[in-house]
C-alpha cells in the first residue's frame, strides 16, 4: 500500500467475489432472478465482473445511471426510483436501445410518460411493503387497478408488475427481526400476484436476501450493497465483519496522545456523513491495520468518532494508537459503502488495479 | 428553470456577490487579509470572480485542490490541513511554481517535509484554538518552541505564524455565544503572537468572521462558506435565510397526500447526509419555490425529513403540498452547501451560465 498518497478505497474482491457467488446460489437455488443493484458499485470494471459470473440483468437508481451501464453493453436494467418524468428525452434514448422497465407510483406518473415512443417500456408498479418512504399503498385498490386499466390503454407501456423494497428492513437488528419483515413485505405482494396472476414480483433489499430462505411467489431479487456490505449491515445482522469488501486507506496527518486520538486525512467527503449507533456512540467507521493482501479484523475499542469535510478523528485504544504513525495510513471500514463509493473515484484492488467509478 | 431535468445546484450570484462583498469590506476596515476558503465552492469560476472582486490569496483543503487552482493562475495559497507529508511530490512540484503555506501540528511532520525542496515552504502551526479537534495545545510551550526551532534549522521550510480555526463556534446559536468563541480563541493566538512577534495570525470560520468587528492582533481571515451559507449557518446566527445563494433544484416524482409528503429526486449523494435539528427534528433541508429568478423564502413547517441515495421525502404542510406536482420541480435550501457542492458537479447560475465544479 506504499503508493496511496490520499484517501482512497481499497477493494478485496475476492470477499466481493463471494459475496456475489453466495447471492447467485440463493437466487439458484430459489428459482430467482438475480437483478443486482448496481448503484453500490457504480463501476462498469465491477460490473463486467458480474456479467462474468453470469448476472444477466440489472437494476440502478437514476437514468444517469442506466446510460453508464447501457454503453458497456447492458440490455436489461430497471430503473429502481419513481420514474422522473422530465428525462424524457433520456429515456426514449434508452427504450430504442435496451430493455428498459421503469417505476411508477402514480396515474400522474403513467400520463406523463404516454407520448409517441419509438419503443415499449416495462413499468413495475412500486408498492408500499411497510417502509413508507414512497409507493402504493398495497390496501389501495383502487389506484392499483385505475394504474394496469391505464398501462393496459397505453400501447407503449407494459405492466409486468409489482416491485418492493423493503427498506424498513434496515431498523432490524436481528435475524429473527429481518425474517419478519421479509415475511410481511413479501405477504403483501403475494397476494397482489394473487389477484394480476400475470405480474411478475419483484422484491429484496440487501438484509432480507442475505438472511431469508423462503421466496414464496416472488420472480426476482434486486439487492445491491451485498457486494460490499458496510458496518451498517453488520449491525443489521446481514453480515459479517470479514464479509466486508471495502476499507477506506487514509493517511495519517496528526496523533494526540493525551487524548488518544489520531487525525486522518478521510472525512465526509470521503466516507459521507453516514452513521450508525454503537454502543451508544455516533460512529463514522471503524478502524483496521492495513497488509499487503486487505486488512485485519478492526480492533475493539476504535472508531471514527467524527467527520468535518476532510478530516476523521479515530479514537483509538492506547494499544492501537501506538500501531499508529504520522505518515503511515490505516484502514476505515466503512458504515455505508453505497455512499463512500459515490464519493470517491474508483477502487484500487488488492490485486493492484485501479477501477473507475462513474463519474 | 424548464431546461432542469435532474438534481440541479442552482446558484444565484447576486446574493454570493453581496456575501463576498461584505466580506472584503470587513476585513478593508479591520486590515485584515481576507484569504477565502475555497474547498466551499471548489470551482475555477466563482475563483476566477473572486479574483475579479480583489482577493489575491486563498485558502484551500487538500493538495488535490491546490493544484487545481494554481492551474487557474493563483500564486499563493495556504492548505488549512495537517500536512499529508505522503503527497511529497505535489508539494515539491507546488512549491516550484506558487507561494505554497502548509500547517503543521507536531514535530514529526516537519522531519518528514525536511527533504531537499526546490522552492521555499510557509509553515503555520496550527494551533487549538478550542475546537479539540487537532491543533498543537497553546499551553504547550516546550511543542510551539522546539517546532519553531526545527524550522528555523530547515532551509526549505519557513516559520510564518500561528493559524486557529474556532470550529466550536458551529455549536453556537446566537450571536452573543458566536463573539465569546471569537474573543476567546482570538485571545489565545494574540497570547502567541506576543510572544514571537514576528508570526502572523490566521483565523476564521464563517461564524465568527460574520458577526465578529473586533480583529486585534490578526492578520487574515480564512472563511469559507460565507460565499452561499446555509441553514446551518442560519441557525447558528451568522447569516439571515435571504444571505443563503444555493438551492438544489429537485424534481418531484411521487405525492403522498394521506401524509403530505413529496418524494423529490434529490437524496444523499446530492444533498449529503449533513443534518441540523430544527424544532426538535432532524432536517436535510428545506423547500423553496422556485422563479425565473431564484427562489422565494422557505415555506415555514415544511422540510425534508429523510433522504435515502436518491430519495427525499419532503414533509409539507397542507396548502405547500397543494402547491407542487408530480413532473415539476422545487427547490431546497441545503443544510451544508460545502457537503453538497462537493457532490455536485457544477452550478446553474440564475443568469443560465454552467459552471464547473473541481471533479
Amino acid at each position: 500500500m506504499k503508493e496511496i498518497l490520499k484517501p482512497t478505497m481499497v477493494l478485496n474482491w475476492e470477499i466481493a467475489q463471494r459475496n456475489l457467488q453466495r447471492m447467485l446460489d440463493k437466487a439458484a437455488r430459489n428459482d430467482l432472478l438475480l437483478r443486482p443493484h448496481l448503484k453500490t458499485a457504480q463501476s462498469n470494471a465491477v460490473g463486467r465482473k458480474f456479467r462474468e459470473m453470469g448476472v444477466k440483468a440489472i437494476t440502478v437508481s437514476s437514468l444517469s445511471m442506466a446510460e453508464y451501464f447501457a454503453g458497456d453493453g447492458w440490455d436489461d436494467l430497471t430503473v429502481a426510483f419513481p420514474v422522473n418524468t422530465r428525462e424524457i428525452g433520456t429515456i426514449h434514448r434508452l427504450s430504442r436501445k435496451i430493455a428498459l422497465n421503469l417505476l411508477v407510483v402514480n396515474k400522474k406518473s403513467i400520463e406523463l410518460l404516454n407520448t409517441v415512443f419509438p419503443g415499449e417500456i416495462g413499468v413495475f408498479l412500486k408498492i408500499d411493503v411497510g417502509t413508507h418512504r414512497t409507493g402504493i399503498d398495497p390496501t389501495d385498490e383502487a389506484t392499483i387497478s385505475d394504474c394496469i386499466e391505464l398501462l393496459g390503454k397505453t400501447p407503449s407501456l407494459r405492466f409486468k408488475g409489482f416491485l418492493g423494497h423493503a427498506g424498513h428492513s434496515y431498523k432490524s437488528r436481528s435475524k429473527k427481526e429481518i425474517l419478519e419483515v421479509h415475511e410481511s413485505s413479501t405477504a403483501i405482494l403475494r397476494k397482489l400476484k394473487n389477484k394480476y396472476p400475470e405480474s411478475l414480483i419483484s422484491t429484496g433489499d440487501t438484509p432480507t436476501c442475505s438472511i431469508a430462505n423462503k421466496w414464496e411467489g416472488v420472480d426476482e431479487i434486486r439487492p445491491g450493497n451485498f457486494i460490499f456490505y458496510d458496518l451498517m449491515q453488520a449491525q443489521i445482522g446481514s453480515c459479517k465483519m470479514e464479509n466486508i469488501a471495502l476499507a477506506l486507506a487514509c493517511p495519517i496527518v496528526a496523533k494526540h496522545a493525551d487524548r488518544h486520538e489520531v487525525i486522518i486525512y478521510g472525512g465526509g467527503i470521503h466516507l459521507s456523513k453516514d452513521h450508525i449507533d454503537w454502543k451508544g456512540q455516533a460512529i463514522f467507521g471503524r478502524p483496521v491495520l492495513l497488509n499487503a493482501n486487505g486488512w485485519k479484523m478492526p480492533e475493539e475499542g476504535c472508531f471514527v468518532k467524527s467527520v468535518s469535510q476532510e478530516h476523521g478523528v479515530l479514537k483509538c485504544t492506547p494499544s492501537f494508537f501506538n500501531k499508529l504513525e504520522i505518515g503511515g495510513l490505516v484502514g476505515i471500514l466503512p458504515v455505508h459503502s453505497c455512499m463512500m463509493v459515490d464519493l470517491m473515484d474508483g477502487y484500487l484492488t488488492t490485486a493492484g488495479q485501479f477501477w473507475e467509478v462513474m463519474v
